[in-house]
């Protein structure tokens, strides 16, 4: 079966470190074309400067990866959808719900495949912790999403920047992972949000959920940015049936009662693509928006904490 | 035709200024029974401590409106629709986008009527400034709605609370009429959201909107809570075929090129009734998570600013 030709928007980090390797060594996706405002070429395919000049002159071209900053993502994809093409979307799919919304609506009157990818969601224990939980319940489920943002993000003051989300960059990629285990949708309760006195998005966050399953664990995060002492991506899991899990790696490994049950490479990416190759064959999008509305749920019922100046 | 028996939980202000007294003289409805955590009573109907107390003694009473404060509306108006009720909700619909969306779940599982009411775009002129815009299309609407908080929400500090709007308390009226109004989805491009010192709120704020309408019409809004000279809620609007109109008295009057073309009283809740008595017979929800998706995307994107302590 011949290779879905793909054009790839945006050839930043997340292009060079990611979806051009994956795409290139994939089975079922072959790089027609790239797009860079900064006029960067890849792999000997045709490069554009903007998505316009691409769909004039390559218009067999049916479907296109965005992988620009959130803040333009919403007209790239507008415009490739208003086009005629299929589109994927690096996280956040937006920098706002209503962007979201309004992709999704014009997705389905265009009859376009649009995937909104949460690249967290397709590490090897994520689905095997979400079995768990269905099968055991949950009494208790803890978040503890914390790194060092001047590892992370060096240098990169546009995370500090309004709608830059700040904690939240690494935090969604946490909710985007609970929001696919837990049984049933979780709520924002209450929130506090650490603001760098000289800074507009925040440091830290803790949460408070509330959860529509009847037996009303107790579920909770804290994101913070300030950790000197290595990367801690896990959450913490009681079973209703009394047993204590930890699904640990940012979602590549679980343990269940000190036992590790599994643990494999993080293979996002590979993943990521396999399952749009299927989107694509069943005509179906993939669009939850469920991770972005729960930063956006935060931002609202948030109590906002200042704390010392931020300086790389 | 029998008139629809009706129970209203929460016995605050907006139910014994709006919702009682329209009750009383519709011909569509009729106060079956009232719900109030502090025991009061109205009307001669039985009064009920919880909702779950008016479920089992009266359950043949099978439509509810639920006005009590947002913090606790999901976790009634989901209780209301678990129980087979159809349920109107006071505005804001629900505390967050997530409780909202879930209800919207629950009602469409449960076949049950759920009416989520936004009062402002029930007044006279609304329609007649939404038939504009579709028909000379549009240049530019700014919104300005200025109010003295003092004046408005007197001693609530409820409304500098997280969670509590601040100057969207207000805000969402205008976004509400927006929404309705306008041809194309705005986005919320930039916000400035101005806080006082000492609150968790903001006492006004500036939006920027972009808009999925191909003319690319300049949208603002400035919302604020200091206004001490008399109460502004207006939208001035500029028409593509160069007219200029002006949206005023909260919606209730519209003038073209300085001629006022509609003016009425404000019958929001008349019409809020006579609305859902439609949605009722239809067996059709209403539920429009517009307005509440605006104000946390602004939330999203905002810059933060601080300016002096509030204090009543």
């Amino acid at each position: 079966m011949a290779k879905h030709r793909i054009a790839v928007i945006g050839l930043g980090k997340i292009s060079q470190d990611q979806h051009l390797p994956v795409i290139d060594a994939s089975g079922e996706f072959e790089l027609a074309a790239v797009v860079s405002t900064r006029g960067l070429s890849q792999g000997g395919v045709p490069s554009f400067r903007t998505p316009a000049e691409l769909y004039r002159a390559m218009p067999e071209i049916g479907i296109v990866a965005v992988n620009t900053p959130p803040d333009v993502r919403h007209a790239i994809a507008r415009e490739a959808l208003a086009a005629g093409k299929d589109v994927l979307l690096e996280k956040p799919p937006a920098a706002t719900l209503t962007e979201l919304a309004d992709l999704e609506a014009l997705a389905e009157a265009k009859k376009r495949v649009l995937f909104a990818t949460w690249h967290s969601r397709f590490n090897p224990a994520v689905e095997a912790a979400r079995t768990l939980l269905a099968e055991a319940g949950l009494r208790s489920l803890r978040i503890e999403w914390r790194e060092n943002v001047k590892k992370w993000h060096p240098g990169q003051d546009w995370v500090w920047e309004p709608g830059g989300f700040g904690v939240f960059d690494p935090g969604i990629n946490a909710l985007s992972i609970f929001t696919r285990i837990l049984p049933a949708i979780p709520f924002v309760r209450s929130a506090e949000l650490t603001y760098p006195s000289n800074r507009q998005t925040p440091i830290a966050a803790k949460l408070v959920f509330a959860s529509a399953d009847p037996a009303a664990p107790a579920l909770t995060a804290d994101f913070d940015w300030r950790e000197t002492g290595g990367e801690t991506w896990h959450m913490l899991i009681e079973t209703a049936d009394g047993r204590s899990a930890r699904l640990f790696k940012g979602g590549a490994a679980l343990e269940v009662d000190g036992r590790v049950t599994v643990e494999a490479p993080s293979e996002e990416y590979q993943h990521i693509y396999r399952h749009f190759a299927g989107l694509l064959d069943a005509r179906r999008s993939d669009v939850d928006g469920a991770p972005l509305r729960l930063v956006a749920d935060a931002m609202l019922v948030g109590r906002r904490l200042t704390t010392d100046a931020f300086d790389w």
